[in-house]
């Protein structure tokens, strides 16, 4: 028999800007939001009917009258109130997902109306609510970082496809992608959460991978990926698991002997496919149980 | 205490385009592979040593090097060879995963050797083996589709946040990104999967798929997705599970009454964002446990 | 003293939908429209002084207006309505370049309603018009085209920086840019323009470019470019200059030879950077004067 | 009769990493190199005879062969660099056009090996020779600014197709492109042109342009591009003539009134498409003759 399985809907990459007016100071924030529901949606499926859905176009409307009305401060606690409303408020929803992305701004020129889109990183976080229990897993993504020492490969196996010459120097460099789950999050009272100081968290977070990623001296990059992991946990208590796929950009000494010259590791080719992926998750042996909160 | 979790590691999106010359008449294969291995992994993450490591840059030579001695013929074989390989010839590898894209190719004008790229869908398959089981996913991305008629939207909840109108003749369209689970991958003898003919059950599927899309008359995108999965097992007896994600591309009907003019389904604006995104699953009650396939 | 030079502006990437009813049998052209005005516009820069501009918002409006009232036929036609339109329906504007995208669907299945977009080339043109005259240039993008034999490259100068060896076999790859401009568009009368048969044209390009591509033995990219474009000309009576942009989309052959394997000329390493670009014009020798054509 | 016009050929988008080691503080500079040729190149076209023809892969293998010989400077010093390189260095050439993007990098919490890629803008140049002239245009891209107030815009013309309100207060966003050109090139002296300081010119225009955005009173987005550019020149005597390409980012305010809320210039909607585009060009009117500077 075919049956139904798995299944969420919302509507993605709604694109709110918000800003804050203080006299001639102003606030940005910037973000991209996405949200997802499930629950009696049995009928929709089968037989086309809609009664239990809240349409994609009324979520979108969500997101645009509460960034009026309660303000966009940190995403995540902008995440956990959608998806709280969501939940509590219709009986055919017992799930939510919201998503969001956060691009940063910084002033123009000491302007108080005129800014400039950082070339930072994206910041993510990405909330579940079933009506008694929240989940918060914040992240980032394009956080480009490259060392130019301190980075040996050598002693792995070789097979009869192994041509890859052992190197003691070599530049190593990734594309962050990072996700860490909090260990706990007040599904009772929204006013509890807000009290989490995300923005202070999320810096830590990010200090603490950068640092490691400086810091180590690394045999490979999965060594790497597990000092930038265990750094974030030994830093910020607040998280009980970190995820990180980093692509080895690879840099590849260019052999410059043909022209007469040498190459004292100064001149390379910054190459795009193929790439390696390391991919990894760094926990506490006694993380909570993570539910739905990487869905 | 800090403890290291899931991890893999390989070498995504090696390009290899794979020419067969039979006279005057030439074939051409062209993918993008993408290889993952997980095993012994604990050392090279705590300490940096590498001896249970075989390079990401190995694993693409291996896919060079089986490219010329066994050829390319569906790419799921292919797949399954190099996760075999890497499992079955290094003890510290447990597991692999290969991932495969392929791009299709069309003869130009008749020509025996001259071919131009093909708009279709992009091809897709991933399999696991971890040493006695293997497991096959398929799939497609960027099947781009749209009906002009029966499909109608009403019916749903209306709560504070909704405006939307509810229409009984709108367009629907999607880009389809669908994969389906093999019911059984044999793991013991390549040449017997190699009598599975994938080419074909990948037409079978995909010609569900737009059969499907096209003939339910739509009352959600919810209802024509699950009629496209309920139709690919229903076509498929292969196939036992299949997980469709169909952004809901919108077509915002024209407002031209400011200019004198009405617009009776004829003018449309086509919206890049934000768009619905409608997820998931259709399979078979008695589909076997899934294991890592869609890992 | 500083003063302003050549300024132009408008509307870009107007994405409309236009579908055609008869009966069950629909029909759809899928535009993506950019239209660009200049003129009278010395004070809306100099003093932000608006009373010249026709704003953007209402050329994209237009562009609705006329595909419900016109129709939309090739997009040829639908470019040149809209040019005259804005620089005889308003004195401050004294030119128009409206340029146009079209993506190509068929029909899913026999089904009267129901479209796969087609994965072909984008069908492009730019029309220019003054108020008295008016240039047509047609093009494509994206159709990516491969021999795996009758290419070789060799008898190229050797500098001090020269180590590509000699080949008398390699594939050759590219994803042809062309643009053709045509030598007369008559600006008087709308009507006869669309005798003009522009669908026809452009699949006459198009053959000949794929023709070409097929039929040349070369020596060298540039070599086919020029058989590319001299082609058009000599099939296209219509068309009296080709502008053709050709990445060399460099296919490496791989060494197997570390593994025991030879490789002949069966394996290839599709690179993505960097590329050949090879950029050249092929006319006639009486063609008339471009005028504004290609701006 | 058929013939040849205007052609040129080359490699496009060599990534090249250029490391310096100062002990251990290192430097780098990350660059994608584009190199064109053009000259005695009728007969590649006309019959495959490649006598003439420098190889791509040559002018790639110089780029890097540059980079350890002469280091990397101010990408406008090597791309002088090398385009006087392949003129002087071969009869058949006859011009040169040299392309470089730069990314930029940050120091890693003052590491002296670790980086951090910047999300500042693209910075680029152009530089072209002819074997006596030289030219330079510069330029950057991706400098997205926003403003929150001081943006008005009404007075335009109304005609049947004009819906938009006239507005007294709104946000102006865009992405700036922007390319400039330098009075003159010294074309003799290698040395002469390295003591201009290209590094800091950059900075002033980039300061002028982000001054003049934040500083200017705005009734249009054309009035902001002219005092954008009008700031450079006054600021830059080194320049003589802007070019700008300004998309207008639009934030449409949302209506909130269907849920009872009000929308005091708070709540806004980043659109993607269709979106206006302004272009334009400030100029000295003793600006010398540009020449093939913007080919």
């Amino acid at each position: 028999m075919i049956i139904l399985g798995p299944n969420r809907y919302g509507k993605a990459e709604t694109r709110v800007v918000r800003v804050t007016r203080h006299g001639d100071v102003h606030h940005i924030k910037d973000l991209n939001v996405s949200t997802s529901l499930s629950g009696e949606m049995a009928d929709v499926h089968l037989t086309g009917d809609n009664s239990a859905v809240l349409t994609t176009d009324a979520q979108k409307n969500t997101v645009f009258a509460f960034a009026r009305k309660h303000g966009v401060g940190a995403v995540e606690d902008f995440a956990l109130l959608l998806a709280r409303h969501f939940v509590d408020s219709r009986p055919t929803i017992h799930r939510a997902r919201v998503a969001i992305e956060e691009y940063a701004w910084e002033r123009n020129a000491g302007s108080g109306h005129s800014f400039v889109r950082s070339g930072r990183e994206v910041r993510t976080c990405v909330a579940h609510y079933d009506g008694s229990a929240a989940w918060m897993v914040c992240g980032l993504r394009d956080l480009v970082v490259l060392n130019t020492t301190n980075s040996e490969f050598w002693g792995f196996v070789k097979d009869e496809y192994t041509t890859l010459p052992e190197t003691r120097d070599r530049i190593l460099a990734t594309a962050v992608e990072a996700s860490w789950r909090h260990s706990a999050v007040s599904s009772a009272d929204p006013d509890e959460d807000g009290a989490k100081n995300w923005d202070k968290s999320y810096e830590s977070v990010r200090q603490a991978l950068l640092t490691a990623f400086a810091g180590t001296y690394s045999l490979s990059l999965q060594q790497t990926l597990y000092a930038m992991g265990a750094r974030v946990l030994a830093d910020c208590p607040e998280i009980c698991e970190v995820r990180l796929a980093l692509p080895n950009r690879h840099h590849f000494l260019v052999d410059l002997a043909p022209f007469g010259l040498d190459n004292p590791d100064e001149v390379y080719l910054a190459a795009d496919r193929p790439y390696g992926l390391i991919e990894g998750t760094v926990l506490r042996d006694d993380a909570p149980a993570a539910g739905p909160a990487w869905e």
